[in-house]
């Protein structure tokens, strides 16, 4: 049987070219298609497999962890993600492996084995932690990996990341309301123990401190992120006397309490007072007005990971590859305002 | 190096004993156990993805495919979904392969291709529509599938499913509300195109009848799954001077809306009128009252789409197996209600 170079080589193509027309045949232009298709045909290359993993040492298989959450909360952006994630892996080739594992030391074995049993050639890490066990193990066996979010409380990260700057994104919430017409901004956060609430509460900070706007009392610790916590925080910020009309809140859940707290005052949100979001879950356009927030883009970030993960192998996977420029490993994405009627009204 | 059967022989178990031994450890007692590790380690045995797939026939890696939704809509409980699919499929000593596709004939290449490169040795289903292309195509190729869910509209199922009974979900619904003296029972529903919706429709319809409950006009249609259509529906339910005291959501998302339209008007969930939704997600618990919901059992859905997908297989994989009774190809499983303070106050 033909090996992929053999027909590579008949095709005069790349590697990577003949596997894009196996495996993701729409980013080929019609007549190089036409061209593989043909030699794969003529030499009776059938891929599989056992054949594939064999022959080249280039990532097959992506593990993923399905995150566990504690009861009642949930990744409301989810099935987004792994959408996302299949699609840019699909897009050189590979496949994701779903899998589950505990929080921390005890989710170990699980990851060593599907490594020893060769199932995973590499890892996206998410629901990463503090001085998690993962990073320092899978460094240690050379296995590739990427984590999506950074870990917080540690002065360099562990490894390879791609993550959203939630300062900006809040930082850019501020600007928005400023930009229309509002000019005391509170801000509905999490409890201080959350590294990710503590730098997206700085993007609010540095933003109104730069439009010389007020930022004393104005942000408030939800205990939780439900839409009760949300409206009650925001029945604080509305009883503080400050004149509070525009107000950022850390998550869809909290800005969903926020629109129900001034529904409940007979208030009109983007009217009375302008509210924004944080992750355009499917919240964001069920509700009316629909919720202004913060977006990330999961096309991106999925194809940043996949990205990073692969280039690691580069070197000694495709050989052809040597035109591609060093990738960062490092990525901090931009996420995008969706701007709905809770902070402009149509 | 030794085999799996050798390693089997040796400690004198059966072949699917060394592959929980190796994959599902916890499901051993802990002698047997120790000793098939004990075996595992004097033979030398080193199981790989590449030797095991040649080695068996027994279904190692099971494909599911993301779903698709239109922009704004999601899955909430996609996450649990996943969580327990993963989890039965790894007490088997298999893994989810995840990847994407196209609605319709549109993704048939991309099942063709992961079956013929043996990337997946079965699939589960799930957005299945009527006359889904996928069904015949794999009943022709001899491929292993269930879907997680009916196809509606077809006199028979076109092959292995599991379902949950949205009937008797919101039968179950209903009869509650009844026990809490509720009387004037709604339903809000979603458009008649959907077979899904008559389904839970007919189950409120039912039960009702059954308690000498009126129901004519007490069904109203939303045109989208919002809170803004929940509230509509609401609203016109309320104001349409039959008194109505208890509303079935046929979604958590519509039920939302009914307690905003509640809270609008000055009534209390629970108290004045109780609310119950669909699915139990994450936001049946982030309101307040908590939204009493029909819960889909997870754990027990992904148990027996795995226990039928893999007992296709059991005859010509492991031959140790003949003490399994045969099981139901079609499994209608029952969900549970989730009682919180929307329909019965703390």
């Amino acid at each position: 049987m033909a090996t992929l170079k053999q027909v590579a080589a008949h095709a005069e193509v790349s590697v990577q070219t003949v596997s894009n027309a196996l495996n993701a045949p729409h980013r080929l232009r019609p007549d190089t298609l036409q061209r593989v298709t043909k030699s794969i045909e003529l030499l009776n290359y059938r891929p599989n497999r056992n054949a594939r993993s064999l022959r080249t040492s280039a990532v097959e298989l992506i593990g993923y962890c399905v995150p566990s959450w504690p009861h009642g909360q949930a990744h409301l952006v989810m099935d987004q993600f792994l959408h996302s994630l299949c699609g840019a892996a699909e897009a050189t080739a590979r496949h994701i492996l779903l899998f589950t594992a505990p929080v921390g030391l005890k989710g170990m074995p699980v990851y060593e084995d599907l490594h020893a049993r060769r199932l995973v050639d590499g890892f996206v890490l998410s629901q990463t932690e503090t001085h998690d066990p993962r990073h320092g193990w899978l460094r240690e066996q050379q296995i590739p990996f990427v984590s999506f979010g950074r870990v917080w409380g540690e002065t360099t990260q562990p490894g390879p990341f791609v993550d959203v700057d939630g300062a900006v994104g809040c930082a850019t919430a501020v600007r928005h309301l400023h930009e229309t017409g509002r000019r005391r901004i509170g801000f509905l956060s999490w409890p201080k123990t959350s590294g990710l609430a503590e730098d997206r509460l700085s993007g609010w900070r540095k933003a109104c401190e730069e439009l010389d706007l007020p930022t004393k009392n104005l942000a408030v610790r939800c205990t939780e992120d439900t839409i009760e916590e949300g409206a009650r925080a925001t029945a604080e910020l509305l009883d503080s006397g400050q004149g509070v009309d525009g107000i950022v809140a850390i998550s869809d859940i909290l800005a969903l309490g926020a629109l129900r707290e001034l529904g409940a005052r007979g208030l009109t949100a983007g009217v009375d007072v302008g509210v924004t979001g944080f992750d355009d879950s499917p919240l964001a356009s069920v509700v009316s007005p629909g919720l202004t927030s913060i977006r990330q883009p999961m096309d991106q970030i999925a194809g940043e990971l996949i990205a990073i993960l692969t280039d690691k192998h580069s070197s000694s996977a495709v050989s052809d590859e040597s035109t591609q420029q060093p990738r960062s490993t490092e990525r901090l994405l931009q996420p995008e305002l969706v701007i709905r009627g809770s902070s402009a009204p149509g």
